[in-house]
């Protein structure tokens, strides 16, 4: 297969296409093990292949995975055959009937004494291990979650819940599967072709004692269960990846406004207002601004979120490396969670915006964009569905808004707020809000704390919810909570924009005053601001620091900011420096050679080798040649 | 290829799909010639096909232009052949460069005098017709727009617009393109692998005079131009397209939400709130049911809407063709650009939604979602691009608050709130609110009159920020309105979504009072309401009408509504009585059988026939039996 031509990617079956990616992953793996790059992080590896390959599931989630959940023996033993590619794994979590609900999982692990073995079974259809990407063709091993039974001395079972066992599944010699395992791909998707998301079932499949994941667990050579020292650290595994979502995040976006705006100063569509003889670039057009530019804010605005995100995580590592210390842990786990879901929804918002922005051409695959829409939207689902991850980030934030009302210190940068809230009520703000309230309203220091303000109340007005539930409906909490699950969201949502524009605001200070990089950033940081919070103008509204006479001056002031951010648009998406490889996209290549590539790319497609077209003979034939 | 078996298309390379394609095509033709249906509209073969073939472009976009823009004698020739398949046609209008801006094609039509032809000519690169369904590897004929060059009696060269020839181009004998007609397939797209969207050069090709579509203008043997009677006439066929755009959503919508509530019905995940023993099903969680039920009310309120624009079509229809009175149709043509806009948003809107609820599960393209989708949005684009179209609307509903304001009577049904607005103030909803305000707000003719009122203000507040910038920057016309390119959005949502909520209440009040029927639909007409205020909230904040004290009361009254509405959701999906087979989803059956659909589907498609994957000798295995 060709790798050097993506656009010709489209054209194959789902499984030429998958060994198309075979074909790639196994030049990548050649260049890095020529390069002496095995160890290094995969992932610029794959920024710049822009192709969906199956690998990325083992370079990234199966290392992950036993990086974090395997014990140094255990490493030692399977780290050199993973790094060097001899054994291939994959992350075996969700079954068919389970997905979020981990402790509902139905694989069976049972201890054998006699062998000292564990045996894995799938008992159910429902058990039957799905959407495991790697899995359906590619790896030779997987890490099979499963409840975990033991006998206690008088021979009584008892479920120790979920554990993670290292199981092979092919053969080293043929891969063929072993005895006892159906494996197989699960079929066509919205996005990733060249990946095998497979499913697994395992009839009575038995591995050593020593296959499972040990760093925290293990069971002894006498069927006892030796407990985690730290169970909270498990979940420190589970943090790493959702912190990578929200960094990795900006590679995406960025590729999105990148195509988006350079193809709108290409395109020009309609005699404009700026000259009356040529037509004018449709990014002139305010509207257009407005379906790119927010998005344009937002994708900086993720690049800092993810760094500060990033240096919590590297904080918290230290912390356990050092001296066990986890106590950063539950409000990175709640940052982590909640920033996951917020910036995952804006930016396949981003992606799709940016795809209708190019019109007609937007939707054809040689834009970039749709591939890159519909490989990215997973994330919304997948490492913690969206809709369940902000809940347990309000959980949080509610815990913490109960400590402050108890006069327990706050100890968590990003959330201490809470407490200083609670205990000034309306006077942070008013402190900022002069006379000339309009000025000061679109000074950054005041938009923090508007979004600061409104976090809290949505968590105040949350908790009084619950509380007016509990009270009146006499209805027990889990019910309450479900009929509040919206409110959740809403919580989340707040708390998590404010940490954003937190994060924004805090890099623009560490840049020199006044440069010309500070006054861009700092326009696309208030349209961040003034962007959301005109969406939800509803929330700021009712915290009454705004009155609805601000309505019109906000509209206008976005509509300001256009003007202003217009001149670097261009520059502020070159700023990524996106190769056009990378980029794969007629509408957005570099020197603006669409309609050539357009051109180019359908005429030299296969589909038109040959002018007539396959089932011509059979079925058009007969008709255009029919009598009347 | 196998039709019965839609699961398995999806591995078919892009040449296999177009081929497949066509033996459902030629498949459907047969069955229609055989019952005697060629006449008959085509909507209700594709409605249950559930499969993109090109064929399409011609039943409806190629007849239907004809039918609107071929004189009567040109049709008597031209329809048998093309009812019967002897001619297969396309439309063949946007180009490389220009799509939304039709009056900047680049294509030129020349009249030879000397042998009574019209030249048809690409100039340029970025003249070649582009993105035409049907155009690349299917159609014989093809409707060609270019702009009409006449020369008058001094010689002088003068162009008349854009105007339509059909133009032959591809041999009836063996399909092979014509002489000078370069045509081809424009490359894959995110939807429609099926359909052949096709570009077109023509070098200086010949057709006969006649070939001009001519029911309003013509050329004469001369090559003098004769005007149409009725310039306007021309747009009524465009109206056509987006008013079946609009009645058809539903079609779309239906489908999306009948498989997301079933599946989440059979769907169970986490103890829940009603039965600690079992899993609940998840649309008992209250925001599985924010997700969704929302898009069933908006379904249902597409529909009436839909059902009411049509009715005001065949009204026009009728007038046109009594007494040539068009006066109907500069409100109709707004009313269906508008509604095409946002009805297209809130479809696609809904079926992403629908997707994202059924979890992993929904990225499958087994459960229908993803086809669906892709291949449904693409509507946000094409007949008129949703950014564009609306500002014709917002235009159209300045110039009824302009006659308001100057007491000229405002004929149109829709649009004659602004009048009544506009000379009554705030009285009317003031009838409204009694001294309980909220039981009263949450009555239908109360939140009509929100509607209204706020579709009325949006377009007064337009038409001062218009004023505002004409006089105090001194600048055109045209550049304020580009300045204000969002607002004219905000104001055709306005206008539309009263005309929506107006023709679901219009529809309940028709049905007999107090059957259950009627409250059901109520309870939808309200959620649809609350829901769509609730996301604007600002706006209607704006006119004082509310205050902020009634958010929380909206937010409770939409969560009892769900509680309401609950019982109902599956009869509701159910009523709409799709076909297992034109679903095509495994998690939308009505048996409910998902899991086994899912595992039968994945197991048995062609990547699962053998079980070692090609590739593995040139790729894998080298790699997996490598020394370390
Ligand atoms: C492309 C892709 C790759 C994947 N790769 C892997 C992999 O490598 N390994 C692996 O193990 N898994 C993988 N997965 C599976 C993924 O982790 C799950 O799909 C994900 O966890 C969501 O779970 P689910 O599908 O069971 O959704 P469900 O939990 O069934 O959700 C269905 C719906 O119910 C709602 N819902 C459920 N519970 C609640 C509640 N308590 N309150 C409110 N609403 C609720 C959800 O919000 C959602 O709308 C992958 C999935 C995808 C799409
Ligand atoms: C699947 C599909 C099928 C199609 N089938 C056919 C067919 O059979 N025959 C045919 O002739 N055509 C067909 N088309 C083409 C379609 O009609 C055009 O794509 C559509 O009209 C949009 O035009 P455009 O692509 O030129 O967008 P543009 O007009 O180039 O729009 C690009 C961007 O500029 C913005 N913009 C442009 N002008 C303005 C303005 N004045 N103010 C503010 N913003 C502006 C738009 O909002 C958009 O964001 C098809 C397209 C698709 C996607």
């Amino acid at each position: 297969p060709n790798i050097g031509q993506p656009q010709n990617y489209h054209f194959l079956s789902r499984e030429e296409q998958f060994t198309r990616a075979l074909a790639v992953s196994s030049k990548m793996i050649q260049v890095k093990k020529k390069l002496g790059l095995l160890e290094m992080s995969p992932n610029i590896f794959y920024y710049h292949l822009n192709a969906e390959i199956p690998f990325l599931l083992h370079d990234v989630v199966f290392l992950g995975c036993i990086k974090s959940l395997a014990s140094d023996e255990q490493l030692k033993e399977w780290l050199p055959l993973a790094l060097n590619y001899k054994l291939i794994g994959c992350y075996s979590q969700t079954e068919l009937g389970h997905g979020s609900n981990v402790q509902g999982l139905e694989t069976t692990i049972h201890y054998i004494k006699e062998t000292d073995e564990f045996e894995i079974n799938s008992p159910t259809l429902t058990s039957t291990k799905w959407w495991v990407g790697g899995l359906g063709k590619l790896c030779t091993h997987t890490v099979v979650f499963g409840q975990l039974w033991l006998k206690d001395e008088h021979g009584q079972l008892t479920n120790y819940g979920p554990h993670a066992v290292l199981v092979p599944i092919r053969s080293l010699e043929d891969h063929t599967p072993l005895k006892g395992v159906t494996v197989g791909d699960i079929g066509p998707k919205l996005g990733f072709a060249g990946v095998d998301n497979g499913y697994l079932r395992l009839d009575h499949v038995r591995v050593p004692r020593s296959n499972m994941l040990q760093r925290f667990a293990r069971v002894s050579p006498e069927g006892l269960y030796i407990k985690p020292p730290h169970s909270r650290l498990i979940y420190a595994g589970m943090v790493g990846v959702r912190v990578h979502i929200v960094e990795d995040s900006f590679t995406h976006l960025s590729r999105a406004i990148t195509i988006a705006t350079r193809y709108s100063v290409v395109r020009r569509q309609f005699k404009g207002p700026n000259d009356p003889k040529t037509e004018s670039k449709v990014l002139d057009y305010s509207n257009q601004m407005n379906r790119i530019f927010p998005h344009i804010a937002t994708c900086y605005a993720y690049f800092f979120a993810g760094k500060h995100l990033s240096s919590c995580h590297e904080r918290m590592k230290a912390d356990i490396k050092a001296r066990k210390d986890i106590s950063l842990l539950p409000e990175l786990h709640a940052n982590s969670a909640g920033l996951k879901t917020v910036v995952t929804y804006g930016t396949s918002e981003g992606i799709e915006a940016c795809r209708l922005a190019c019109g007609g051409h937007g939707y054809s695959k040689f834009s970039g964009l749709p591939t890159l829409q519909n490989n990215y939207v997973h994330v919304v689902t997948a490492e913690g569905e969206n809709n369940i991850l902000p809940q347990q980030t309000a959980r949080y934030l509610l815990k913490m808004l109960k400590s402050a009302s108890e006069g327990k210190p706050i100890t968590g940068d990003s959330v201490r707020y809470i407490q200083d809230e609670f205990s000034s009520e309306f006077n942070s703000i008013n402190q900022f809000m002069s006379a000339n309230k309009l000025s000061t309203l679109f000074d950054l220091r005041v938009l923090l704390q508007l979004f600061k303000r409104r976090s809290f109340m949505q968590i105040r007005s949350m908790a009084m919810a619950i509380q007016d539930g509990l009270s009146s409906n006499s209805e027990n909490v889990a019910s309450v909570w479900s009929e509040l699950n919206v409110e959740a969201l809403r919580v989340n949502k707040a708390h998590c924009q404010y940490f954003v524009l937190n994060s924004f605001i805090t890099s623009i200070n560490s840049i020199p005053a006044d440069g010309p990089i500070r006054n861009v950033l700092t326009r696309l940081c208030k349209l961040y601001a003034l962007y959301n919070l005109e969406r939800d103008l509803s929330e700021f509204l009712q915290e009454s620091y705004l009155s609805i006479n601000e309505i019109e001056p906000i509209r206008r002031e976005i509509r300001t900011l256009f003007k202003e951010i217009r001149p670097d648009a261009v520059s502020l998406v070159d700023a990524f420096d996106i190769p056009d490889f990378t980029l794969g996209s007629a509408l957005g290549r570099y020197d603006g050679r669409v309609y050539e590539t357009l051109w180019e790319w359908a005429h030299n497609q296969p589909f038109n080798k040959n002018s007539v077209v396959n089932g011509y003979d059979q079925y058009l034939k007969p008709l255009i040649k029919s009598k009347l």
